[in-house]
């Protein structure tokens, strides 16, 4: 039987849209209950859970799937707790929706202000993480909308077993089970279809490497909440105090290789770099970090272990490994000049005493998340106290930055009046 | 000689980028010059206006360009003093650029906050409406973005005079002259290439008939803040005032037919439709409106002049007429699930003294303006206090509703740090 997935996924999303009217109507107490009920079950059933896990772990490592891959996949007991404990967390922040802000009374005496609603039907499409499937089902049962979950085929049985928890949840919370829809099928025409029906998805949220970011960009037709990669800067001025530059380069650095806000390019003053670059680089030695440097900064750094020539390449290279591209310039202007023709508009930071050059680099350089002497790694919902996030967004229009519940949703504008009319 | 319009374009794209740094970090004094300096000369040069004016009226006519058209074309001293006088509206608004919001400290001792910056580029598509020319370029300039102006081709000679004047502005303020650019050629291309180029432009605002935006959203890969129409709903609840109701339903449908906040349906509470319907019907009569009315409200209004029976089209048709649809419904739930179906989402009312229902509307009615007894009219960033608007959004994205200065900008994350890093 050949499935006709233009008309199944037709299907989610006629039964995703009914089901958001719904959840826009929905009271706090309904979804939490429903996030509570499905933590519950997520933690009865740990042990089906890691069975269905297994079977996609089996199908994995048979496949020749990478460690890394099968690392994510895997549902440990840890994995199964934080997931249950994130729902708790995601009951605990406040229900965005309904609130009104902005409210002013206007001459002609009607009374104006901004509610805000959810957007509707949000799809997320996302990689062999099985915890995204709660994570994002919570986010969104949270703020209100549908959401149409498109995991990776790697995850199958897993996300399977989730759904069936979560609709388990939305049921005893009276609330529609079409509300979270995990798309049964692993053909990717499906996603083909999800990223092409604006009438039943409003936005689209890719988690993901970016190859599958770059690849769904180059055919949705629904607008997504995405970031590509991240090429993030440290830029130490010559006002930079020594330890707060050391902490912060190593840290933005070294304390994780493969996230998205982690330093890949430092810019140094050239009037600092000779003091400061060569006790970086015992701090970068210590993790064996080569350092890609332009013609400069490498003679300062001559005889260090893991030293290379930077080329035009590098500049707009995300490593997501331990390598780091240096050079040196002239001023702020410089840098921020540099950032903001390199960056990939994610989190860059500068490193100064100087108030003029920091509220200059905050104003000037055009990045979601702009830093003065802290670590680029704080680029992230939870550090941010969003509480949770749903992904990170590179773009200018509606979210920026980290995104959370209130990425989520949308603001209509209510008027209250009077029985007025237009003169 | 043939233009290169793809290069044509792609070296107005670079240069408003280029010039779209410089306004990102231009002060409020300098923008506010620039307003004021283009409004002098706007009056300076009233004559000269005129003459270019009368050389596209000249073409137009030869063309045999309708009369609606003619009247929009003209540049009349009323016209020209309202363009002078708007820039000078724009400059009483406050400076929407570099305000920081939502600051916080986190546990972590960075201090966190979101700072109002420019898109970017803008990129204006409008048809015939030379004051366009100038108000766009008043909200892109006090928003600190740069604009790519492209007008209707039959006001190629007053927007060439009225861009020599938007430099003339800029200039004497210091600031760059590329931040305003009209597009020169009237060669549809130029339209193709400027919004696909995502890499110069970072939004489209298209001003003008349902015609031109549709054609523009089919081949756009710029985003853009856009309503493709306008069909607002009067629902009239059993619980109504009647003064008031008559009052809101007679001024949202007669106030004025051609514009997108009117009101297109009215539907009406069946137990309230036999007193309240042959009042409105008096109304209309002395308007000659045609009312297209469902089986029930046709034969209370029997013997209306201008009587039709209402088909499946028209609960989905912007009739931009004396025209108006009316359907009878049993309840409120009936009247929002018909909003949902047929409305455009951009502005419905309903008139009720019922406090619930008035709330349940408020909340479930999914457009861009939702009322509760005031006129649809009011819908209109004047009215609601924006100062100015750019244009309407019936998405739910970025802006929704009215768009005014703040709909041109962005928030990204702004981090105070002392050194931090993370653990």
């Amino acid at each position: 039987m050949t499935m006709d997935i233009k008309q199944y996924m037709k299907e989610i999303g006629e039964r995703a849209r009914k089901a958001s009217h719904a959840m826009a109507k929905a009271d706090s107490a309904a979804k939490n209950k429903a996030l509570l009920l499905i933590a519950a079950a997520i933690r009865r059933d740990a042990d089906a859970l890691r069975a269905a896990n297994k079977l996609d772990l089996d199908a994995a490592r048979a496949n020749g799937l990478e460690p890394a891959m099968l690392d994510r996949l895997t549902l440990s007991d840890k994995a199964i707790a934080t997931m249950a404990e994130g729902l708790e967390q995601i009951v605990a922040l406040p229900d965005p929706i309904g609130e009104i802000s902005n409210m002013k009374v206007r001459p002609t005496g009607i009374q104006i202000g901004q509610m805000r609603v959810p957007l509707g039907v949000i799809g997320i499409i996302y990689e062999a993480r099985p915890n995204v499937t709660v994570d994002a089902a919570g986010l969104c049962i949270k703020s209100g909308n549908a959401t149409i979950l498109r995991g990776g085929s790697e995850a199958i049985h897993c996300n399977q077993a989730l759904a069936k928890l979560v609709k388990e949840g939305l049921a005893g919370a009276g609330l529609p089970e079409e509300a979270v829809q995990v798309v049964e099928t692993t053909d990717r025409a499906a996603v083909g279809e999800l990223i092409t029906m604006p009438q039943y998805v409003d936005v689209i949220v890719p988690r993901g490497g970016k190859g599958l970011i770059a690849r769904l960009m180059q055919e949705a037709t629904v607008p997504m909440i995405k970031h590509l990669d991240g090429i993030c800067h440290v830029y130490i001025d010559d006002k930079a105090d020594a330890k707060k530059a050391l902490d912060v380069a190593f840290n933005a650095k070294c304390h994780r290789y493969g996230t998205c806000n982690t330093m890949e390019t430092l810019l140094v003053s050239r009037a600092i770099a000779p003091s400061v670059l060569p006790e970086l680089a015992k701090l970068y030695a210590s993790k064996d970090v080569e350092l890609r440097c332009d013609d400069e900064a490498k003679a300062i750094l001559q005889g260090y272990a893991h030293l290379a020539s930077a080329t035009e390449e590098d500049w707009s290279t995300e490593y997501l490994a331990p390598i780091l591209s240096i050079k040196t310039v002239a001023d702020v202007d410089e840098a921020i000049a540099h950032i903001n023709k390199y960056s990939s508009k994610h989190t860059d930071a500068i490193i100064t005493e100087d108030y003029s050059k920091a509220m200059q680099f905050l104003r000037e350089v055009d990045s979601a998340s702009v830093m003065v002497n802290a670590s680029t790694r704080f680029a992230d919902g939870f550090e941010y106290g969003l509480g949770a996030e749903i992904g990170i967004s590179n773009d200018k229009l509606h979210a920026r930055g980290p995104v959370g519940l209130e990425g989520l949703t949308s603001l209509k504008y209510v008027v209250f009046g009077h029985g007025e009319v237009r003169a």
